[in-house]
């Protein structure tokens, strides 16, 4: 079984890699891209489906509650 | 318009991140989880629907070809 855990800086908080990509497009002529947020992601796979522990491991390991949050996708 | 770009390390590269990730998980109780891997995500907004420079923008700027491959998701 697999999942994917998307872990983003929450919308209030600055993202200053987002802002340096969005500030290089201009002088690449990629003038229509309006805004750039990154974040991580991580491939999980896992046995018996516990879905349980990949709950645990993007709320306790993955993700800073401070500052991100995060979202799963199960394939 | 919404579109996200993901990049992952090729299948075939090594991907000490996600190693470590993964070996950290067995002293947590995580035993179920049996592979990581780590990779980058953008969530990019266009104006005009150009998916033409979204595409640009994911071969030229954010994925090294070389070890790295991506994927967009259009919303």
């Amino acid at each position: 079984m697999k999942a994917t855990v998307i872990v983003t800086l929450k919308p209030t908080v600055l993202d200053p890699q987002g802002m340096t990509i969005q500030r290089s497009l201009g002088s690449l002529g990629l003038d229509d891209i309006t805004d750039v947020r990154q974040g991580k992601i991580f491939d999980v796979r896992l046995k018996n489906g516990s879905r349980e522990q990949v709950e645990r491991l993007a709320k306790d390991v993955l993700t800073n509650p401070v500052i991100e949050e995060y979202r799963i996708i199960w394939e």
